[in-house]
């Protein structure tokens, strides 16, 4: 046991850091400023680009992809760089080609996409070229239990048609974005886990009709395409834009969701680092009643909670993805379970404290916290709520008794 | 001891569901799809004109002032009736013309104005033609310590002058929020409770800037005319502008506070039972894992939790009413501050379940729970943050032993 | 509505505060030490008599029972006197002669007795002159749900027949409970709430034996006759033993467990009074780190928290001691699960706030606070779990939407 | 980084298992047995003799103590042991020589005695011969300021005079407790941390009395001796009985205390996992309302909870030892406060779920956990209690943006 980084890791992490001083932190302004200037409220703006080509001449790209298409790290050497990404949530994962639901995407063609679909899509995507979606999640399903899912996917001849209702489908009204991966039902009379498969849609294809941008905390996401409302009536694209297999898209949705759940938590510690930070500088620069509020009792058990939970969760997050390099993602389902319930609630927690020291600021859009706030409860929800997770992993624990 | 309503109480609830039955509730999709349409994101929209005209018609109007100049409730007949209304906070106060900042600041012209300034502002006030302000929160000092105000209003002839910057002004964008209350230092070198006064500055005085709106996590709060930042640079009003006498300023928004805090804690009331409610009909609605959520032990969990809080802070906050009825705002302080303590954040809890009921939608704006929510979540920092309350009172009870 | 107390009830908080100042208070110690010389570890203490004595002798007697047997007070009257009786759970309420479980079957014995019965058992328990127990719960069951009830209670000729196990069977040890009221099945094959019946059993009833004392986070409670496990073992009564008719010991519960909660809720509010008292003497008396803990923004939060939560509580058992005045017990069904559920809770984590405000003292017996956890901690447990009353008011709850 | 367990560390987790599956869980209903019937309520009992003799022989000897006069096992090498000891925590720790206070005292003279301290008092410890105890804590003062310690040493020709009281002193009624480490002021105008001094006082030293014993909640914990309360009347002994030098006692307590609280956390977890796993025996054993508690959304919320808690408390004591041994015990002493404010707080929740889920039996003395409850809560107080970790690790977060 040793809780030593290796010494790649060490590296990347230096550089990764300077890349932050240098360029993302003098960024965010610049940001900010940008995307009050655009016309389109969905587009991504000059600076996000610039910031991409210098990573990439950097060579901090793609770190979230193990294998040959992308990096070569190991989940546990991509964690505490993803996690310094997740200091600067909206700039840095993009800035690294490591920006959901990108990356998950990328996983899923990398893993079980045919030549054809990995060059097409692929690579324009490992090259930062375009951006993409995921639509799973369905306004009239709970979703969480994938077998709710009412989309229809049926083959006709040489095409599969495609309707049904779609919502949260994160980045979908990026301009950039050009390729949706579409789960649905093929098949409603197969066993349970066997229903559905994934589809490639091109954004352009005729039926799919974006409705609306739907809000988080009255947050519209725009810098990074929104979450679209998209509705498919009769979507027709080729049979070989099938992934996988018929019938394999559950299989493949669980191989995508362990990886994109650790990537949120690696960021969402990141998160919370930054929050601890706003929070202490905060408390060491205002002065109420007197004293500066890092001299008040309450605050300072605030930032001590804040660290201790924050201390704990880094080293579950790590050790899953050991776990995930060494027993894989199967072997590892307890621990991203375990992670996914316990990450979100307690960063939540954290920057709820640091807005509550800053004040009417802290709810405000002159800091970030609330919008990561927002961002850290949706993710209770997102990719199945805490509820659903730890009824699973409590039937998990008790099967030894049974 | 009797925890009846009395006859009038009860009658003016029953006439007061009524209305929410047949006019409120089914504005709240035609407000939404007006909001959406109008040009200035500030204004109001028609059906509110048309809901006071309503309200004011069958005598559901200025329930919260006591007194001649309002409909002669106490605070204990005004509260079971301010609940009600929390139950569709954008429509039912402002269409019965007790929403907030008007009802405190006619409060302030009723026991503080002279006739002149009751003559000008409180009479359109008292009959919804003009909006108004409250400028006393500076993004600069914690304003929470009045001590910390830096706003100068100086004499200078038979003029004040005003230099300073407030933010989360609310309404202050609104076109028919014609008059600001501003607080400020007229003495910096007086005793810490007579440094500061209150002046009355009309919409369109010189010098007056409103600089941006702020945000509350993501909302804007247009519809009510948002939470100005607004700028003073020797802004000039008459000296007869001084509400009260030099010096007052404090014992005026004291006087002002303790009512302003048990109205937002009746409405949060009603907040919360809406979303009781929305819980339950999610959770008997809801299929996941075969059965309902509703059937779920967690869901359930909740409910009760909700319903057992929610019982517990309405009788707190009616017996604070009652206590200022009977022994005065300043013999309800200790109980003030209890329910201010109190109601925000149980309420804020409650909202929170009832979010994760609804999946993502409950973060959505298809569901008002996440705009109650951020609403709930301001009320912890609002009027003071909940710390700098508890502490107050814990000193007081403390000091029975010193 | 109205919050103040009508003039008996002031009149008699009067009496009792000046009886707790002048003779209970200054018992405890006496109490403590008569305690540690006592031979028998299960037997009362003479103090405990001398206190009797001077209550009754001042009219301060069987407060709790409403009607023509007990005092003719109503459940809102009682209720802030059971309060003060809390502040020394040990002295005042059996020296008012209204302690747990003799309330309960003096209640049962009012209601359902015969002329005999009471004649027999109940004048002697209003007299203070014996005591008693109530034996329902089961080592083997989830008693909580009355039909898992597994002793027999079998007619046989002009008797009944007793064989079973029941537990934490309250005072059963104090050789002055002379009379037990046994709860079991004497009819399985009835549907599920006519099964049980319940009879008298005289404490040296051949066939019962007590196996032991209970312990309740290592107390086991001597002082009032411990918790006994008992063993009934073809115990045989007479048949007139009945109570009420056979099938009828669910109702007999149920009418017993509503007014025997609320009274626990009553006096555990006094205790959380108690223990923020010592709390606030604790922290203005106690210095570390260069200033008395009272100084400690932390030590303050809790005083805070804690006088907030009890207000609240207070309310809500005040007002359900209303309503089982005004629309029954039944009526009131709701209101008592809420207050069941949420005071034994609040009041634990008052005590525990307490406990840790006087270190290592917190948990000794040099203070009455770590005892008084133990109490509410099992109050989470007895009468029903809180997960089962949690369950069972959101059911209600929820039936409005079904 | 690489979160498995070095090869000896598995090798002597297995031998450990194997230990407590083949002697230690059938001692423990002996262990009870043999309580019960001894005649002095402070001695240990045979079973525990055979038990230390049987550890012995299996090499299971020690394991606590780094360097040469122990084990030679790192402290991340130790903890994974310690935790599974901390499953029966009565037996195990004391069967492998490595129960508090002795460890800690071990560790005392290891590091600081003379060479005929360790000859006449460390060598019988090592050997498991005798017992020790720590006397610190004082009723008077809040002890966990050092500072405060009220007791005198004084220097008087050739001997040290001790006056004072101590409480909560540990094993210090258990008659094999030969030696007392003692820490009080030999300097009072020293500088404050260079005041006090720790010297030893054997067992049946004149002037030194057991007063009584505390409690702990209801329990004495007489199976290890006790919580004594010992007052030093003019206690002489000789001046070479004093540890290290005059003045060192506050480095010498700081140096004891690091490990002292990271095997208190080890235990813990260890009793957390013992809790899970009776909770979960007895969920999915115990049916109520038809259904195992197993199957009760609640239920299985509790078991997730405690799973996801105790794989990130784990983590965090496993990292902690690490730095302790990497970078020292003042480099780890953030960890050490981390820990310390985690883990009984944690725990303690756990053990509480644990027992709710038992019902009465919970917080009988059928089950362990009402007993493991106490010890847990005691631990939010021993050693500082949580607040004063807090305060201290907050200053050294927020030292570095001042």
């Amino acid at each position: 046991m040793d809780f030593a980084f290796d010494a790649r890791t060490e590296q990347l992490r230096e550089q990764l850091l300077a890349f932050m001083e240098s360029h993302i932190y003098p960024a965010e302004p610049v940001f900010t400023e940008q995307l009050a200037q655009r016309d389109d409220p969905w587009t991504s703006v000059p600076v996000v680009e610039e910031l991409k080509a210098e990573a990439r001449k950097r060579g901090l790209w793609n770190f979230f992809l193990p294998g040959e298409h992308g990096s070569g790290l190991t989940n546990l050497q991509y964690a505490p760089l993803a996690e310094i990404t997740g200091r600067s949530p909206h700039l840095a994962p993009v800035a690294l080609n490591c920006a959901a639901p990108d990356t998950g995407n990328m996983e899923v063609l990398a893993m079980f996409g045919t030549e054809q679909q990995r060059k097409e899509w692929l690579r324009p995507l490992l090259d930062g070229e375009i951006r993409s979606a995921f639509a799973m999640t369905e306004p009239d399903v709970a979703s969480s239990d994938a077998r709710n899912i009412a989309t229809r996917i049926e083959r006709d001849g040489d095409s599969y048609v495609i309707n049904g209702r779609k919502w949260y489908i994160s980045g979908a009204m990026n301009p950039d974005c050009r390729i949706f991966i579409v789960m649905g039902k093929t098949d409603p009379d197969a066993e349970p886990h066997r229903q559905q498969s994934m589809v490639l849609v091109p954004r352009d294809t005729p039926g799919m009709t974006v409705r609306r941008g739907m809000h988080v905390f009255g947050y519209t996401d725009g810098d990074h395409g929104g979450h679209a409302e998209v509705v498919f009536d009769d979507v027709r694209v080729p049979a070989e834009n099938l992934i996988g297999e018929e019938g394999g898209g559950f299989g493949i949705a669980q191989a995508r969701l362990g990886p994109g759940r650790i990537h949120h938590c690696m960021r969402l510690i990141g998160m919370a680092e930054r929050a601890i930070e706003l929070m202490c500088r905060r408390a060491t620069s205002r002065v109420a009643f007197g004293k500066p509020l890092a001299d008040q009792g309450v605050v300072q058990d605030w930032i001590a909670e804040a660290r201790v939970r924050v201390e704990q969760l880094r080293l579950l997050v790590l050790k899953t993805a050991w776990l995930m390099d060494t027993v894989g993602n199967r072997g590892a389902h307890t621990e991203i379970q375990a992670i996914k319930i316990a990450t979100p609630a307690a960063v939540e927690w954290i920057l709820d404290k640091a807005i509550q020291t800053h004040g009417a600021g802290g709810v405000s859009q002159d800091f970030p916290l609330a919008e990561l706030w927002a961002a850290a409860r949706m993710l209770r929800l997102a990719d199945g709520p805490d509820e659903v997770h730890k009824q699973s992993l409590a039937r998990r624990e008790l099967k030894r008794y049974r």
